[in-house]
């Protein structure tokens, strides 16, 4: 019996070209992650089942894969991880001795038993980016984060990004300041979410579809679209007269934002946006996300905010939290899309072709020293013939091929043939291996 | 309802101190691969259950996890990766068009429902570290992945380590000239396998409990170790005489072993060693393993050889394929116990103290600095007293705590403390910020 190689729907086999950016950017958060003292954790793919339901609401709880094992016993049945938050908060729930606050960051895939879009880039496998602060309630640890986003933004150079910054419980007192209970606030908070996509007239229609009365919707959009600042948000402290909650979010994000310049993020890059709200439900501070204004079909590359109801969920208690999520496919779209020119198919800078019997010996020993130096090398494994061996690395992408003729050899130089500026040039060996760089560019 | 926070039996969280070297080792994986070409590939933890079933044989099917997930159409039924060579056959067959050799690496978890034996470091999942060239058949390809390996025992400083190198031809070749049939060939190999185990006279009491005649078991035993070396196997030459199969392997071994020579391998890391069997059966020439003598009940550290008959199996024919498998979770042991005093728990190595009001804007803004100059820094992030701020540095294994005291400040002196050396001194702040590696060592 054949069977016909296939996948998934919904899963993908990632190719040299699309794991060669995403390795990259993996090591550009690792590094960024651990300048701030993040350090990393994995937890299983398999949870039991109970630590995982009831976690992410009804709908969640349907797209959660199960597995057929030992099924007999529910309490012994499996599944795969959804998030990296619930498994974060068993992982510190079993080790009550940790010292607070606990800082890690986690990059591991988690899936969903979603229907797939992958032209929109949803898949039912993506790897999760998640960096959280556990245990630490003040602002400081909110604006380490911010700073963090900051910090990697400008590593990736990604440049221009906006930092957009609310606060939960700002926008829970303009709901109300604007006349309606707090049963209104999921409504008008999920309408608001979508003024990217739909407009401000179609937050307004949303709002009204959804009962909100009309004076009230625009009593909102007025509140919203108030002219205000860092530093400069007396007209909404006006508004907010009496409103204690309200006032004290408020100096809650001037003191964020205090912090996150004073940890060295340049202004321009943090905007107070009273119209974030970020979906929104397990948030309880402040909030915030990345967005690539040359790019603004793209959505938020990182966003996240504080959520203290969360952590302590297998203890019964509140734990402070505050956390990013980093959108890795995002974030690597971004990169493609801005620098065209550094994609890639392979490691491989050079491969040292085999053209000549008399010099194979030395082709094979001159990979040797080129990858001492530091220059991914390839040979032609089999052999053949020189045309095979160009056109290997022309459909592979290698860049630079050298070619040892045994004349030319005899006087201690090679050929440096470059595939895709074209041309070929005479080098000196011990030149080459001395500074490979000025001949592999 | 409370929910027990708990770990499925032989699954592990990994933790600071364990996912720290386990990055630090996989980083040093990847920049080796890529030195040598090959490219990162990655493949869904889900596959179709028919493509995996019938791959590892009546013992292995019955450890793969199955997906509770509409399981009503056996073509659907979904299953977890359980190794990455039949994910590899799978995408190798998908992709038809793509230029051989095909060299690539893949580090990913793999699920096996084996009974765990988390003391001996086996768990249900873990993490496979496997590179493969596909599509070449010369002796270069396997010397190559024989090569990297090498260089990879280098770099990751375990020095003193030997390649064993084998092939499973010239081994069934002494099988049939110890006067036994092919049909004894798993037999004597599986007892072989075990020497490290069980010593030689095991290996003889173990031919003869399954069979083996006396006079056969001795012959075996007196060819496996005959006084041969890479360059000097006369003995065995004479031995093979008229065996056609068994002196071409022999030939193809010490071109092997020339070729290991020519990129650049130091000779005394590789070792004929007629001895080595390696589990066998997919193998189908040369094989290897590195190991440390050091450390001598670790076993092998990689391993791998050339199977020619395994990554065709969804296009029914043979693809030439040679490979090695990484044992992370042995490195990782073996580098534990070799340089034990390199264990860390947090990626930080300065806390920046904000023990005075005074100078708590410039505690955050050193901080930023330290992490622009490179240094993995932290703050305490609700501040607290003095005291406290040092305990945590203390748990945490933070190496160096910088104080910032107002009258020391006035005139540019920060202290810094030495949390495990002891100790503690003054020092220029901009001399810090210059060369920060004179004081956190």
């Amino acid at each position: 019996m054949t069977i016909q190689p296939r996948l998934y729907n919904g899963t993908r086999d990632l190719l040299p070209q699309d794991m060669l950016p995403k390795e990259d950017v993996l090591a550009q958060f690792r590094a960024s992650f651990q300048l701030y003292g993040f350090a990393p954790v994995e937890t299983p793919a398999m949870e039991y089942l109970e630590i995982l339901t009831g976690k992410y609401g009804d709908e969640g709880n349907q797209l959660i894969y199960r597995l057929d094992y030992r099924n007999e016993d529910p309490a012994r049945r499996l599944a795969l991880r959804y998030d990296l938050t619930v498994p974060l908060a068993r992982l510190v729930a079993m080790h009550p001795d940790m010292p607070l606050p606990f800082k890690r960051y986690q990059l591991q895939p988690v899936w969903r038993a979603d229907r797939p879009q992958p032209h929109q880039g949803r898949y039912r496998e993506f790897m999760q980016c998640d960096i959280d602060t556990v245990g630490a309630q003040g602002r400081a640890a909110d604006a380490e984060i911010v700073a963090l986003c900051a910090d990697l933004m400008r590593r990736l150079e990604l440049p221009g990004f906006v930092i957009r910054i609310n606060h939960r419980q700002l926008l829970a007192a303009l709901v109300e300041q604007a006349g309606l209970g707090p049963e209104s606030e999921a409504t008008v908070c999920g309408a608001v979410d979508k003024l990217d996509k739909i407009g401000a007239d179609g937050v307004r229609r949303e709002m009204l579809a959804h009962g909100i009365p009309v004076a009230a919707a625009d009593a909102v959009q007025e509140l919203l679209n108030l002219p205000v600042q860092f530093g400069d948000t007396q007209l909404l402290q006006d508004r907010l007269q009496g409103h204690e909650a309200g006032l004290k979010a408020l100096a809650e994000l001037e003191e964020l934002h205090r912090l996150v310049l004073g940890l060295g993020v340049p202004a321009e890059h943090v905007k107070l946006d009273l119209t974030l709200a970020r979906g929104l439900s397990y948030y309880t501070g402040p909030i915030f996300e990345t967005v690539l204004p040359s790019l603004p079909h793209m959505g938020s590359l990182m966003g996240g905010g504080r959520y203290d109801g969360l952590i302590g969920m297998f203890l019964g208690r509140d734990i402070p939290a505050v956390g990013a999520t980093l959108g890795l496919d995002r974030i690597l779209t971004a990169l493609a899309q801005l620098k065209p020119h550094a994609q890639r198919s392979t490691p491989t800078r050079v491969l040292v072709a085999r053209a000549f019997s008399e010099t194979d010996t030395q082709a094979l020993a001159l990979a040797g020293r080129l990858r001492q130096a530091g220059i991914p090398t390839e040979i032609p494994l089999d052999g053949g013939k020189l045309k095979k061996q160009l056109s290997y690395a022309d459909r592979k992408g290698i860049p630079h091929v050298v070619v040892l003729g045994p004349d030319e050899w005899a006087t201690g130089q090679v050929q440096v043939k470059h595939m895709q500026a074209g041309g070929q040039e005479a080098a000196d060996v011990e030149a080459l291996l001395a500074a490979p760089a000025r001949f592999f560019l």
